[in-house]
């Protein structure tokens, strides 16, 4: 991912509230990977994730026209929820590496009904994806 | 409304398309002013407003803690749009009069069927309501 | 704080970075309050406020249209950081009251030197105000 | 791009002022194509592109989940400013072609001074590489 003006803020660096967004699209792309897409998910379950807590470390600050990495990896996993350990690191443009770790943390995330936001049990066939 | 940190970019001054969330709130606050309640005429209507197109045109840049007066007034009227007049000016902290211009547009906006996404004429009792 | 559609996503409820935001709007007012302008500062100090690390657990979903009350209190502070502990409740618009809790957390905040991001104390000045 | 969950409102669809990220993340990558970045340009030169006027127009909604194909192309070009043309179209996923036209705009960008935010000429450097 590309920091674009959007995603900074007028100390020069990406706003602390717009990892979230970097994680979001990381965890979207990972789920994406398995083969599970949300938008269909939730026309076809009536089911959708909802995040249930965060915490987030930010160590040191990206700027304007930096590449990071985003990463997402399952944790582990219940029936309710499941954590994923999530991180942003710098990207080195001479050689595509990984470099300095800019913020990392862990989400939980849940399951509800769509329609009246009532937790329930993450869908067996999706367990099996994640579990793969 | 106040411009905080999120509203900023590395610029140093707001980010341009935040002047379209800032123009957003100030006509739900106006449509609100006049009884109309997006989530409420959704669920009730089963049809919300879209933005059709936009001009703006950006003057000066307002900088984090600035105060800004935005203002929305109907321009015009039809049974399938309306254009509303937006501006953004500088608060002055002295006596909370508007000052300069910073950003300044007109919207026009339709209405949509929440299903499927096709065009119709804006409710009688909504365009009542506007007219008043 | 009102709920715009700019805070929602297409699960109909606001998307769960954007209560950072209205954290982020809460401590800024709560500073201004205690007579601590962060524009102000960075220019006579050369210095501003980061975020170091978030707790955030989300309970509720806002949606559309709500009124928030969104609350910011310090819970402890060092010369090299502070945590401030927030909330948002939904708003009942009967009484104005606080109702359902929607989010919590903590927000660890350090002071770092505006140029070279290198961490620093908290100036003196500050930490005065906020103990007050 | 890909249409994530950030992106989206409570209409379903992708909130309107996005599509000015979308175009802005656009121009960006078009710029640096053509070897301009605008991190090392502020730095280099003092100098940075700001939008002056912006005219959209939205004919259909893009939703949570959808790929899109945005395009930056140089409509005009004069010393004082420039005038781009975006647009913003579905992309097929069978074949990667471009689909339905979602919203297309006109962009006029100009060139300040950053710090006193004094409108200039853009540099003939820059001007030679648009040109190209």
């Amino acid at each position: 991912m590309r920091v674009y003006w959007e995603d900074t803020d007028a100390g020069g660096i990406v706003f602390y509230a717009n990892y979230l967004k970097f994680f979001e699209r990381s965890r979207t792309e990972w789920l994406r990977s398995l083969g599970i897409e949300q938008q269909r998910l939730k026309e076809s379950t009536g089911g959708l994730f909802v995040v249930i807590d965060t915490r987030i470390r930010y160590h040191r600050p990206a700027r304007l026209d930096d590449a990071l990495i985003v990463t997402a990896s399952l944790l582990e996993t219940g029936g309710a929820s499941m954590i994923i350990r999530q991180q942003a690191l710098l990207k080195k443009e001479q050689n595509n590496s990984a470099g300095a770790l800019l913020c990392e943390g862990t989400i939980r995330i849940g399951w509800v009904n769509a329609g009246s936001w009532q937790p329930a049990r993450i869908p067996a066939s999706i367990l099996d994806r994640l579990k793969t």
